[in-house]
C-alpha cells in the first residue's frame, strides 16, 4: 500500500473523505480543488499530503485518480485527465449518476483503465470541513464498468473500495441510474418541495420529523443540478410515480376514505420496514 | 409533588413516556390501556405504579388525568372521563389535532378543568416498549385552552409540562392545526407515498437519506387515520400546496430548466436551514 500515489480531484465531502481514508491506509495523496480555499482546508485538516494548482499536476505521477466533482464536471474533465494520467494507472469517479460518465469513459483513449463509481454515503453537508475517513465504512460503493473497462482496472477499484472499508457492489450504469432515481434523487426533490411549503415561523411548532424530512433540502444545489440534468428521464419517471401515489393519498384524505388511507399506510409501512431491514445490515 | 395521583389513559409511546416521567417526578401513576398486554408491559417496565381494567377505575381518585389515545378516541372518551373524574382535578390530552378535542372539551360539564395538549415529540415507533421518560426534554408541549378552560387548569397543565421537562407553548387550536398540517401531517403522508414508490429490491442501492425519508412511513396507521380525519381541511390544503411546489420541480427537471431548479433548491435550502436553526435551540 505504501509508496502508492493517489490523486483526488475535488476535495468536498466525498473527495476529502476518500483522501483521508486512503491516506490512513498508507497511500500518498495529492489533492486538487477548483477552490483554493477548499484545497487549503483539506490540507490543513490532514486529508491530503499536498495540493496542486492544476488537476494535471495532481495526476501526473498517480497510480490511481479519483474524480470527486459534480457529474457534469466529471464528464468534462475525463479526456483531459486521461491524457495526462500515466499509463497503467486507474481512473475512478464518484458521481451520483453513472450513465453519462460511463459513456464518456468508454470513449476515452484510455477507456480500459476507467471505472465508474458511486459511494452510497454522505449527507446534506458539503466541503472538506465535514469530510470523515470513516464515511464509507460498511456502506455500498457501486462500481460500473463501461464496455471497455478491463478486469484489472475493476479489480484495482474493488481493492480501493475495501481499503476505504466500503462494500464493492457491481451493477450496470443503467440499473444504477434507474434505482437511484427512486432511492436518492426523488427523495432529494421531495425534501426541497417540503421545505418550500413550510412558513418561516413554523419551526417553533414542529417536531423532529420535519427536520428529518427537510435535512436533504440543504444539499449542494450545483451537485443536484448536474444530477437532475444527467438522470433526467429516470428522475422524471420516478417523480411522476410519486405524484400518482401521493395524489391517491390526497384523494383518500379529501373524500374521508380512511379505509383506503389505512391500507396505503400499511403497505408503505411494510415497504419502509423491509427497506430498513435491508439497509441496516 | 408526592401524594399526587395521576391517571394515564393510553400507554403507548406518549402515554408511557409521560407516565414514566411523572413517576420519576414523584407522582403516583395509575395507567389504563385498551390492550391488556400493553398495560402489563407498561407496568413491567416500571412506567406506572399500577394498571386498571377500566378507564373509570384509573381516574376515580386522580388529581390529573392524561388522555394519550388516538384523536377520535379522545373525543369519544372525554364525556365519560369527565363524568367520573373528581371535581378539582385537571384533564389534559396529548392528541395531534386540537380543534375537535378542544371543541369537545368546551362542551363538557367540567369544561373549565379540561386543557388541550400536544407534545411535539415522538417518532415512528409506538408502544410502551419504546417509551422514554426523557422524550419531552427540551421539546415544545403545546397547550390550547377552550373558551371555557380556567386559568387554574392551564396553570396546572403548564406545571405538568415543566415536570416532564418540556417547554409549555400556548397557542390556539386553530393555529396549531394549520401549522401542524404543514410541519407534521404533510411530512407523514409524503413519507408513506415515497415508501410506496420504492421497489422491494431497491434497498441495496440506497443511502442513508432514503431511510431518513421513509422512517415516518412506519408510524401507527390508526393514529394517523384519526389525524387525517380530524384535520382534513388543513391537511388537504397543505397537500395541495406541496403538489404545486413539487410539480414546479418536475417541470423544471423535465424541461431541463436547471436555473429554475437551482433557484428552488436555494430557496428550499435557506428555509430548511432556518428551520433547523429554529428547532435546534
Amino acid at each position: 500500500v505504501t509508496d502508492r500515489e493517489v490523486a483526488v480531484i475535488g476535495l468536498g465531502l466525498i473527495g476529502g473523505s476518500l483522501a483521508g481514508a486512503l491516506r490512513r491506509a498508507g497511500a500518498h495523496v495529492l489533492g486538487y480543488d477548483l477552490s483554493c480555499e477548499r484545497a487549503q482546508t483539506a490540507f490543513a485538516l490532514g486529508l491530503v499530503d499536498g495540493v496542486s494548482d492544476h488537476p494535471a499536476d495532481a495526476v501526473r505521477a498517480a497510480d490511481m485518480v479519483l474524480l470527486a466533482v459534480p457529474v457534469r464536471s466529471i464528464v468534462e474533465l475525463l479526456p483531459e485527465i486521461d491524457a495526462v494520467t500515466p499509463p497503467g494507472s486507474v481512473i475512478l469517479d464518484t458521481g451520483s449518476v453513472k450513465g453519462p460518465v460511463v459513456d464518456a469513459m468508454g470513449r476515452l483513449p484510455g477507456a480500459a483503465r476507467a471505472v465508474g463509481g458511486h459511494p452510497l454515503a454522505g449527507d446534506q453537508r458539503s466541503g472538506p470541513e465535514v469530510a470523515d475517513p470513516d464515511l464509507f465504512e460498511g456502506r455500498p460503493f457501486v462500481l460500473c464498468a463501461s464496455s471497455e473497462t478491463s478486469d484489472e482496472a475493476m479489480s484495482v477499484a474493488e481493492n480501493l473500495v475495501r481499503e476505504v472499508r466500503g462494500i464493492p457492489l457491481r451493477t450496470t450504469a443503467n440499473e444504477h441510474d434507474r434505482v437511484l432515481a427512486r432511492t436518492s434523487h426523488l427523495p432529494q426533490f421531495l425534501s426541497t418541495a417540503l421545505a418550500l411549503c413550510v412558513r418561516p415561523d413554523d419551526g417553533k411548532l414542529s417536531g423532529p420529523a420535519l427536520r428529518d424530512m427537510t435535512r436533504l433540502a440543504e444539499s449542494d444545489s450545483t451537485m443536484w443540478r448536474d444530477i437532475a440534468g444527467a438522470n433526467r428521464d429516470a428522475l422524471v419517471e420516478s417523480m411522476r410515480e410519486f405524484e400518482r401515489q401521493f395524489g391517491a393519498l390526497v384523494t383518500a384524505v379529501e373524500t374521508s376514505d380512511l379505509t383506503a388511507l389505512v391500507e396505503a399506510m400499511e403497505s408503505g409501512s411494510a415497504r419502509a420496514q423491509s427497506l430498513a431491514a435491508g439497509t441496516d445490515t
